[in-house]
């Protein structure tokens, strides 16, 4: 059994680990820490979570995280990078499904995320999690930089017409709708009910922490700058991310065809039937990002229109995809379930 | 493998079988049917099953079903009253997720039914599928009755007070709120995200359909007709039944402990820490009741919460725990994930 | 032109005051107080507002309220009580939404809000502001204690039948539920739409600070003592309260007679058609209780459905027609919006 | 008092015309006709109109509708276009809420609508109903086209940069959500709260009825052809229209002085401070249009966000307004209430 630590196991991407490791036929969870909660148990903080596990939460220092096999980090951003390092000397292979790690350039980090980055030196080590597209650096990867949801959708999305070369890259359209879990289980006055509920909003649109980090990775994929410009938004639901893409075409391309190829012998990605529109409970707690393409009016605008749980393909999920490749295991041991729809 | 026929498939207690069944280790779905969708793929119809199923939608009369080993009937009223006896004469078995079977007296059923009743001969043979209070005759079933989502919220929290006789039994009062799942896949004004969102009221106060059949099994339990006045109402959520329970003490008790006693040995059955309000949220997409039980102020008022997923241990979560006591497995087989929460 | 003042403007019930007194022909505020954001133009922190007041947040020190014709406080419990003599001396009327002034009884207030009650001289003074009730007093008052959203709900659904003496008063049962801008307008956990979303749940059942003022207040209308069981539940909702009330009748009446003849006159309280279920949306934004009464299958329980919006009837709007009431105006000044509905 | 008529009363954007009349000081509700609710009262159907009319739902013969000053239509497309000429005749003005005489091209229109154009000769003389942009017209009109939802938060967002010729205009993008309540008062299965609730999809991408009228609005703006996607999404709440708008800048300019300038007279549209992002509840229940303009990291992409109610601003409301133009009156008669947030 693998045995796996969770650092800052009280918000959504923490007890949604908690809710897929459960299921997890190979691994155990020895360690949840939590500098409010320590001796909390995890249960009752959780509901959910009730004959499940007997854990405690227990303080940072007394987790003895260095025993772990692997410890997920999800920790407001700022934490990892400040334990990784220790962790990793210690034999313990780290994913964080915070920020740290998920920017190359530690100054551009620092200018979106407001501070001075603790482990520059390990940015360059740092494997961005995103198995679709990086599997082989996972699976040999001792840390993981887990991505963002928005990222994810979006990402998954564009890729295969960045990677065919098919679409002008200056002038991509990122538009995109988030669930309130997105933005944590944090005393907040926004994310209330009487506040969020019934409404809808973009938000962040002069620029978005996620931006540069969807900027640098599909700029891998074409092997240019992209133009981005990159809308949130927050819709009235609980969980569910949707993405809807735009680009112009500068090549004739069956797009479809395109996309089923390319996401052909992928376990996490669903390319749907022509003329679908995805939505978003029907990845309702699953690991599975679905994908529409269409050109409408048969002009030179392709749409794509991307899906996923943002607390899963979005966050924990995607780490449980991380792990398995890390430990050589199933990509999607665990990660079976159907999607809770309706 | 157990091969399973479902009639009906096409409203939410039929996707929701097809969810659960999906990940049983014991099941094949071999059959759905559907008057009206014949010929159309199942996961076309609910993309959430994409990938898991390859069935198609077919026409009752080409179904097999006689050769299947049990069949579920996720139908309106009035369908497997026409179909048991063939199958039970055909060595199948009969969960019937309808309230066909649910009522002993056809005479009472065809009153509040509305219709009358095509196989009166069987309702003696039927069981009434609340595992946690007739598991041994669920085991011997043939036919089993499975029951409405009000009546095991209601039953499965009143059960304890009525069977250990501490309260007076002429002057219940159960008063549940159920999402709008509830009333089913069907076009409907009522049920429309516009009128059911951000709004809340009670409906059928004059007299549900699931009274009867409440009354029925309470009585049972305490040996005596109740006087039971039951509310249900309409809440702006898709999934969840919530019902809050009050009763008169006639006897000192430790009301905690009795609770816990009584459901000691259940494993979809959980009664909460004193003080505890479940929520909804809380048993999402599993086959849990959650308990909790209060005697306000020192009263002599009981008042007990119940909560259930109205889909799960309210529909097909429990005709699965039914079949697996009918065919000899391990009761909670397929049936042991967490709760999608948030 | 009455002049208001408003305590304590940045929560629910304090922008809900700014929307209601926007269309009163005859009064005009004057000034809006908040320690924390002075100085801040009041449309900016409220959107909904521009172009309706060109009033800033002030310091409470800087207001001058006791220039003012009326001062509304829609203050936390406890600010109230410390400023309302200061201001009754000046000449000022005052309405507290808070729950400073509803008991009678300084020591039970003392018990459920958990601090000294700074202003017990001034609780024999106080009118409880419930105008269907308690008019003429509230005509003369100087200081007006808005009651609680539950407590106006639930006394009004009981009114008519403990003033007739038709019921049992030591078994009455309160089961009410209220969109989430009944926790106010502020940051935390439980209320955020991630929480509190897609779920329901009941809470306070122990105890609920309206429980002894809903107890005190109907003790009036039947002259003595009641026995109560109030449990509030939280629906995933912003707005909109429901009350469903249950009393064990003790003689025959005509009850829709009895209610409608009860409430024939009043603007504010709508008794609806035998076999109406009302709905919360069907108040949404007005100040209007709406009522309907069962006996269901004739026996001898008495169900009430009470439906007000909790921010209007339940808290801004009846203040407001308590100051009109206390200025001699028609009762419905500023109060005659159609519901919005869907 | 102007007498006013509605055709298809029992729909959402009847049942808000009922709404907003009820508080307009120059007219009178004389008739509403339904053809399957014929003697059925209005305030039965809907009952948050108890109170307010007395009228009962008429049949469309027994209407007297040639009596009228004004006829509203607020019926499914294809019923306007057989009545409105003898209405015409009769002197009567006509307000059609469809989208019957909204295209100027009767071949287009009978491409989009499946069906052929009974009245072409009148598209001629029918005004498109959109205020702020062809106020002159309107006021002179007998017959009125009233626009889409979708097409009033379009073109508010998009008129200031194409007027000003400031943006290139082949590549428009139009990214917007709506709330359910847009998809009308009609029994269909993917408008239920347990289909649209807690979830957010985009539909009609490969084309929606509102695409040719939004591009045949905007090329009058700009003097040529647009190029435009537009993607509309199902969001999960009632009311409420978002549009994120996008298009290339072609010259520099200061956006937000120009949006400023642009709407400076409109009381209808309200230009929010830089760096706003509004929110459409708002400008729940309210004729409003809010508008935000941005430069994300100061590229060449303008992002304009634009919030409507649309059953206000995107139908009745505006209606409304175009009524009040039409009959002589101040434009914002009946129609300055405040938004109902939260």
């Amino acid at each position: 059994m693998i045995r796996a630590g969770i650092v800052g196991g009280t918000g959504y991407t923490g007890v949604e680990l908690l809710r897929l490791l459960a299921g997890h036929s190979e691994v155990q969870v020895t360690a949840i820490t939590s500098r409010g909660e320590a001796g909390l148990p995890v249960a009752q903080m959780f509901p959910s979570l009730r004959g499940y596990y007997d854990l405690q939460f227990c303080a940072p220092q007394d987790a003895m995280l260095e025993r772990c096999d692997v410890v997920f980090f999800a920790t407001p951003n700022g934490v990892a990078m400040h334990q990784a390092e220790a962790l990793l000397a210690a034999g313990v292979k780290v994913i964080d499904l915070s920020a740290d790690f998920r920017l190359r350039d530690a100054a551009v980090w620092e200018k979106w995320y407001g501070m001075e980055h603790a482990a520059p030196h390990l940015l360059d080590e740092a494997v961005y999690g995103l198995p679709e597209l990086k599997r082989d650096a996972i699976r040999k990867a001792r840390l993981v930089a887990n991505p963002g949801c928005y990222p994810t959708a979006v990402q998954l999305g564009f890729a295969p017409l960045l990677r065919e070369n098919v679409v002008d890259v200056r002038g991509l359209i990122a538009d995109a709708a988030s669930g309130t879990s997105g933005a944590g289980r944090k005393a907040q006055v926004h994310a209330l009910l009487a506040e969020a509920g019934d409404s809808f909003s973009a938000y962040g649109v002069a620029g978005h922490r996620h931006l540069p980090e969807i900027r640098q990775e599909l700029a891998q994929y074409c092997g240019e700058e992209v133009g981005l410009t990159f809308v949130p938004h927050l819709a009235p639901m609980v969980r569910g991310m949707h993405a809807t893409l735009y680009a112009r075409l500068t090549k004739e391309v069956d797009l479809q065809a395109l996309f089923e190829a390319h996401y052909a012998d992928e376990a996490c990605v669903d390319v749907m039937p022509a003329g679908s529109h995805p939505q978003t409970r029907t990845v309702r707690a699953v690991n599975l990002c679905r994908l529409a393409v269409f050109r409408p009016q048969g002009g030179d605008t392709v749409v794509v229109l991307s899906v996923i749980d943002n607390l899963v393909k979005g966050a924990a999920g995607q780490a449980v995809q991380n792990m398995n490749l890390m430990f050589g295991l199933k990509e999607s041991t665990g990660l079976d379930a159907v999607a809770v729809c309706p």
